[in-house]
């Protein structure tokens, strides 16, 4: 089998790779898992220093690196050069939260006269398989959050390549190879394999501990359901696209034309292909909202190029599938015919149209959103209650002493990641405080998140060391404290570089 | 249908109860769903209270649940009675890691010029199933580990009784509900139901998210596919019995007769019937590891009654399919033959005989042990890497400069959640540094554990506010900080009671 990736804006084939064939596959994955405990004793300064060469790699081929990728992608080198920026800076940001030291969870518990010592540490899972996603290229796919999280933990990383960014995918994994080379990385660091079947073969692998993925529902749920059905079952940490609501306030709706304006740029953002897209906005009845986001679409004339001929082809399918569950397009651009141009929409319905099961539930992937007018708060909550969970939701507020809001952002946060409140869900900042995984079905492990510091935590597992004495505990646990780690002690929290009792 | 109790000494019936029935059991999980947001809002002092409130009605009713207890099980009565000293410190110690607050994780992202404030906290999940354990009926069971945590961590319960101790499920939940009738708790925030089919109706039912199960292999992955199989799949922290193996090093023979006389003391601990009862002991050939074994045995003499007849039939067919599949019986003492007893055993395999698939691979649950002499490393290794991961692992070792050690504790933490070095892994201390659960097969989700202060973890899901001023935060996230977390504040670690920034 051949891996093919196109040109969005010809159709025209860019870049072709063969399949990993098996034998391959097993020989990446030896050395996944001979680099496994090499990584899993490097410290977290070293860690850091092999993800900054990446980045420094990235950054030294920016320029190539973005020409390639709009070519893949038809993101434009705008969005896409702002995006390698990003990238690389996420790598360095993961190094320096492995270097802070808490994702090892470091706690020692004295012996006592009924208790005996006891030594918590997160230990590196091992060799983790990473499945990026076609909307970023960059942050998102063989070197983004999910290799940069999995390497600062100290695990190896076997990433697919994205089959619509191919070349994009080949060019990141050969600079990073040639980049951690250079810094001394075990030469199973990072690894890149093709192919649709190879993905499945990896996942299936015993070397593998564990599958980074961001991207659709179906793919997500396809890679769980594998992972479940191994001897040995390993977690699928899946970020998956479901529709982020808008609420606006009865006070927030005040500047209508504003909020159009913020809603339409958020949901085109990228041509509407971010997993925090704002598929849908509840607004109040009689504010005008569905007439006024249809005249900011049409100012705003967007012409988006999706990422695939499928995508293409789903956004035109969407926008008739909401229509025949109920909804009437207010506004629609269509595409001026070139490559795999897609038409972007509003569309508006009832709330009443909004029942469990309806096709308005769920993601349309593209720049197509639903505005739909509550009377009542009744109405609104009923609404709410209908909606999947999903990764991010918003809450537009006519400001501080909007007394709707409180209520709103509680009952949100129940079925969300994240809540904005008076701005839009695009945009997740790789912070310490960031969550973006949400409530099944937007993440199949909820409590975890693949951007911002507690990424690190979904790639290792605590192991409690019973009465060991120095020599038989991991370097990071030892008294001479090689890693200066924040811990805990008999309970107490102890800052790094302090003594323990 | 029916759920009836029996005297394991003499089969007699003792308590018996109806099944609750579907409409019961909507009210039940409607009481619960009603108490979630009341028990979210609680402080962790009122969580405290209210554990407290029910750890003193069990000291108060120590002697009475200690003699029903023992009705059912047939532990004894001073094992029982160390048990509910040790459930009603449990609860304490919960509450006590709620009060000190890092399970919270409350981490604030002050806005820069191009991120905007986040702050990430940890939200109680709602309603949480509890499915306690046959072989603990105070410390794993209604009001065990996984009860203390979830209401620690600001959950309801619904706590299924056990039927093998169903006078004392019903009892304890009756104490328990008085409690926290009397100290102010909301009126759903602990329930018990009663029977099997109910259990899977529990599991199933839209307003629990999250199950904890503490028990056998089987009956924890039913529970883990029920769930998987839901529309919003919910998480089903299960903890299960495998074989939990002893290494004895060649420096750590040199006084077998001591080394035997520990693990059979710790493999007849409670009949043999803990899920970290050391199964398996690999030992230096040459050492007479398996005579002295089996003489200790000869010598410690018990008579197990066990808690059911199921169990005591199994032990029994264990011990023949551990015949069959190559072991050769030691030593054997035969009951005395009152009610349920069985045979306790040591038997013998060699290393070659522990194939993948092998019978030999699995638990007997009881008071029987096979013992495996090594001749090599080699052999070693190769009979550890073809054990299933376990929850505990023990090295006995010659002392500090013993050169083999190192390298076995290494591995072994590979395989488990807990390594013991120079003791036995059953004991489990509830306190910080405490893991419990190991890697899959011994636990469904190995990074959680059900005993210890990171017990709470499993039943929050971090939720991040963006952009939301004070009145829009969970209590516990407003700049007052009513309850005086420790926190992070741009990714620097405060302890509580610090200024944050």
């Amino acid at each position: 089998m051949t891996d093919t990736s196109y040109d969005p804006r010809t159709g025209a084939p860019v870049a072709q790779a063969e399949d990993t064939d098996p034998e391959e596959l097993r020989a990446v994955l030896g050395r996944a898992a001979a680099a496994a405990p090499l990584a899993a004793a490097a410290s977290p300064r070293t860690r850091l220093a092999w993800l900054s060469a990446v980045a420094e790699a990235l950054e030294a081929h920016a320029d190539e690196l973005t020409g390639l990728a709009d070519q893949e992608t038809a993101l434009g080198v705008a969005r896409l050069s702002g995006e390698v920026a990003r990238a690389a800076a996420q790598l360095r940001f993961y190094g320096e939260v492995a270097v802070e030291g808490s994702f090892v969870g470091l706690t020692v518990d004295e012996a006592t006269e009924t208790t005996p010592r006891l030594v918590r540490v997160n230990r590196p899972l091992g060799p983790v398989a990473v499945f990026g996603a076609s909307n970023f290229p960059f942050a998102f796919s063989v070197l983004g959050n999910d290799t940069g999280a999995a390497i600062a933990a100290g695990c190896p990383v076997v990433a697919k390549a994205h089959p619509a960014h191919l070349g994009l995918s080949l060019r990141q994994a050969e600079l990073a190879r040639a980049a951690l080379a250079s810094a001394g990385a075990p030469e199973g660091l990072f690894q890149l394999v093709v192919g649709h079947r190879t993905g499945v073969e990896l996942v299936q692998a015993p070397e593998i501990t564990a599958v980074a993925f961001t991207g659709s529902q179906s793919g997500g749920m396809a890679l769980w359901r594998l992972a479940n059905e191994r001897e040995v079952v390993i977690p699928v940490y899946a970020e998956m696209g479901t529709v982020n609501p808008v609420v606006v306030t009865r006070p927030g709706a005040a500047e209508m034309a504003t909020v159009a304006e913020g809603f339409v740029g958020s949901f085109t953002l990228g041509n509407g292909q971010f997993c925090t897209k704002p598929g849908l906005m509840l607004a109040p009845a009689g504010t005008g909202a569905a007439e006024a986001v249809g005249e900011a679409l049409r100012a705003a004339a967007p012409s988006p190029v999706m990422l695939t001929q499928g995508i293409a082809e789903s956004v035109t399918a969407g926008i008739g599938q909401l229509e025949d569950a109920g909804a009437e397009v207010v506004a629609r651009v269509d595409p001026s015919g070139e490559g795999w141009s897609a038409p972007a929409a509003v569309l508006r319905a009832g709330t009443s149209a909004l029942k469990p099961g309806s096709r308005l539930l769920e993601e349309c992937f593209g720049a197509v959103a639903l505005v739909c007018e509550y009377s009542s708060d009744e109405e609104l909550r009923e609404a709410l209650s209908t909606l999947q969970s999903s990764l991010a939701a918003s809450v537009i507020t006519g400001g501080a002493d909007d007394q709707e809001a409180a209520a709103l952002v509680d009952g949100l946060s129940q079925k969300v990641g994240r809540v904005v409140v008076d701005g839009w869900p695009t945009g997740v900042a790789f912070t310490w405080a960031q969550q973006h995984g949400g409530p099944w079905p937007s993440t199949s492990v909820p409590s975890a998140t693949s951007v911002g510091a507690a990424g690190l935590e979904r790639f290792v597992r605590p192991v409690t060391y019973q009465s060991a004495h120095d020599g038989l505990l991991p370097p990071e646990a030892r008294a001479d404290d090689p890693w200066a780690l924040p811990r805990r002690v008999d309970g107490r929290l102890v800052p790094a570089g302090e003594p323990g009792s």
